[in-house]
């Protein structure tokens, strides 16, 4: 495999936008990349669309990507579309990375697109119940809320994790999501008022839980042999872009099949990366409710269940603490239109190696500015566990 | 990248197959395959999902091949689901044969799955109007049978084809379904069945079109260097496997945009594969009016517009003749579940590179067996051109 690189990243603000379709969102997040990169948009050669539920919000199945980039102005290049629940657009990031690590192609653009705000709230709501299995548990009236709920609440009981610690959680990622200005909600808030707010279910209370949201994320993608013809600014390269699913859970032989899911695909891009959790500069993690954010790095190997209590009080985790997490304010404050949350997740970690971050830069674990960052991103539920998990690496 | 070989195929009969689920279908093309390879699943590495309608006719949206593999016995792999119209699997068929040319995987499964019949045909009905732009066509009550009628009345004005010739394409196919025991209809027809059926849009009659199918196809992939492992069987590798979308057409320029979008990933194929038209044993093209036959001949340079009418009088195209089309019945005999039709093509290719397909088997041009094979994909209708093309070239 040929090295690639992340030459440009672009978004649509992430919200709430009922007069906008999924071409108006994907055409900003897509000119705004080309533009990042300095590319000639004539010269890329494959798209790679990711989006989970455009069929049942708004009708567009089947040819999604092609609909979106025909309006953006794209013609004569080969256009997949993948579709991962809240994982798509990493998924689309992988089979880029690996078109141009084949050689197959020598550049590519990468988009995540979601809308989920329409005219009939019900619709969007029972859509997401679609990334699960339809059969099982569909017609069950299945949130994901109550799955957090139900997850946070073994950790509460086995490792002391309180109310508080999530509170903190989200009062970071919050704060955070106030620094950056293509988050859903730009406004920090006090303990005091994530406590307060209505609970949505036991330990989770509603600024906690990431929204609906309309959105966009896109990025351009080229071989890193020949990434200087494009750019002079500096190019991270995709170290590992990891996927895993269906996780058999043996309760035999593990305690917690949903850790295991999230954690082998990390581990095995540390694996592919030659790097550990302790060489990482910054991370974003999947939190669609901020607390999952503690799960999601005890699954990244940051910290052991038993840390995780003293690693929120120390403040460990916020932008200036040893190990930033969630620097774009993550899934509950950057918003999470589900197919565009995986390259959000990459466009702040891009914005962040190359120092571009503004209020929100984290300073890199050696003072330089960071070298190494790491998304872990994860949709549906099947059969109990992750229906898609994913991790991915990138080096300056 | 690597050369990969194709160990196993595998189908679930085209039909309409009310009390049986996405599953089910799945499930049996995916075993097939698999008994077919001879390989122990637990050595398939990744998966790839072809589906283009689920969302709006079954409801499942979002993680489709997660659910489908959990329920087909698979864990613990990367499972990757791509949309594509009508070509749907072949697009997962070019993922998989990237990712495994790369290195990223050793083996593969590759899935193409579609269930089209339903309690409510209107909504089946309607679901195909999302494979085209749902803001441009979709509310306008365009039918893809329409857009086949009106291509072929311009190469009857231009070229001479008539309803005749149309209607012996549909009996040879029609003939060639007979013998596969895969295909919706079974049933050989005369020129007068075809012709005094039902008109649906001149010169269109019924039994031209292809109908609405439930289905699966499936196909086992692996590198080329490692297949003598699983395999004994002779093993046709994918020489090429070319997407191509959003052609532009340009009016002042090109005549014909539509013969263009088709023929442009097949002419790629030829150079990467290194062959050319005349060195094809065997050939499965897209007709979804089993008329629309002749155009994609013409798109792959088996013969010229000028030349298509002798071509068929002469039935160059039957499974003895010169260069044999369609042997499986085509779509509108072997049957057309979207999703699962670019790898119901493969498998066809497979079982004839093979000496397998019985009955259907074709010589080859040299009398020893076919060695080298064309699939001709596409779906989709955007700006008024395939949203979707391919060609895939398979060698023995």
């Amino acid at each position: 495999m040929r090295e690639v690189a992340i030459i440009g990243v672009g978004m649509h603000r992430f919200g709430r936008f009922l007069n906008l379709s999924l071409k108006d969102l994907g055409r900003v997040a897509v000119w705004n990349a080309i533009h990042d990169a300095g590319i000639d948009p004539k010269l890329i050669e494959a798209a790679y669309v990711g989006n989970s539920l455009a069929g049942l919000i708004t009708g567009q199945e089947g040819v999604r990507g092609q609909v979106i980039l025909r309006d953006a102005g794209f013609t004569g290049i080969p256009v997949t579309n993948v579709e991962g629940a809240c994982a798509s657009s990493s998924i689309g990031l992988r089979e880029a990375w690996i078109a141009i690590g084949a050689g197959i192609h020598d550049t590519a653009l990468v988009l995540g697109v979601e809308k989920m705000f329409c005219e009939d709230t019900a619709r969007s709501l029972s859509a997401l119940a679609a990334d699960s299995d339809m059969e099982l548990l569909g017609g069950l009236g299945f949130q994901f809320v109550g799955n957090y709920a139900m997850r946070l609440r073994r950790y509460m009981e086995d490792y002391g994790w309180t109310q508080e610690h999530f509170a903190k959680v989200t009062v970071k990622n919050k704060y955070n999501g106030s620094l950056n200005p293509f988050a859903q909600y730009q406004k920090p808030m006090t303990m005091e008022e994530v406590l307060s707010s209505r609970l949505v279910a036991y330990p989770l209370t509603l600024y906690m839980c990431s929204s609906m949201a309309d959105g966009a994320a896109a990025a351009i993608l080229c071989a890193k042999e020949t990434a200087h013809r494009y750019s002079s600014k500096p190019l991270p390269t995709i170290a590992a872009c990891e996927l895993y699913s269906l996780h058999f859970h043996d309760p035999r032989k593990e305690d917690d099949g949903e850790l295991a899911s999230y954690r082998i695909p990390i581990y095995r891009a540390y694996e592919r990366s030659g790097v550990g959790p302790e060489d990482l500069d910054v991370v974003e993690v999947h939190d669609a409710m901020a607390p999952g954010e503690m799960i999601r790095c005890v699954a990244c190997g940051l910290f052991t269940p038993e840390e995780a209590p003293r690693m929120i009080e120390e403040e460990r985790t916020s932008l200036k603490g040893t190990i930033p997490v969630n620097p774009s304010g993550g899934l509950a404050a950057r918003g999470h239109p589900v197919g565009a949350t995986g390259l959000a997740m990459i466009a702040e970690l891009v914005w962040q190696l190359r120092g571009e971050a503004g209020k929100r830069q984290v300073p890199g674990r050696k003072g330089k500015g960071p070298q190494i960052a790491l998304a872990q991103n994860s949709g549906g539920l099947v059969a109990g566990e992750a229906a898609v998990s994913m991790g991915t690496i990138l080096k300056l």
